[in-house]
């Protein structure tokens, strides 16, 4: 089972390095930037029956060790 | 007009901070744990009129910065 986990800054957490992004994008030449905010994708291979034990596990994970829930959200999409 | 990219590791490439995760992941005592891999996940707002322009747009901005196309591939999801 595979599963994907997408964590992101909460909002009003400070983003330096997507400020940086932008900034380094304005200095290319794209325009029209208003934001750019930089997460993690974290992709898990893991062996499990049914997809809810999976979730609850992943969540677990995420809980853990793979999030920083103090300023960073996650979401979970198991295929 | 808001975008996200998601970068992984092209197949093949040696990914540790990956190994290391999911090293911590056994240590914890989670089992079953085939693989895990790191990408990022950049969101970026952006001031354009239509989705084709803002995909083509963004589509440069991952050529020529966002990602390393040697090592990655990326994905764009435009909302």
């Amino acid at each position: 089972m595979k599963a994907k986990i997408f964590i992101t800054l909460k909002e009003g957490v400070l983003d330096p390095q997507g400020k940086a992004i932008a900034q380094s994008l304005n200095n290319l030449g794209f325009t029209g930037i208003n934001d750019v905010r930089q997460g993690r994708l974290i992709e898990i291979e893991i062996d499990k029956d049914n997809k809810p034990s999976a979730f609850k596990e992943i969540d677990q994970m995420c809980q853990k060790l793979l999030a920083n829930t103090v300023i960073e959200n996650y979401k979970i999409e198991i295929t």
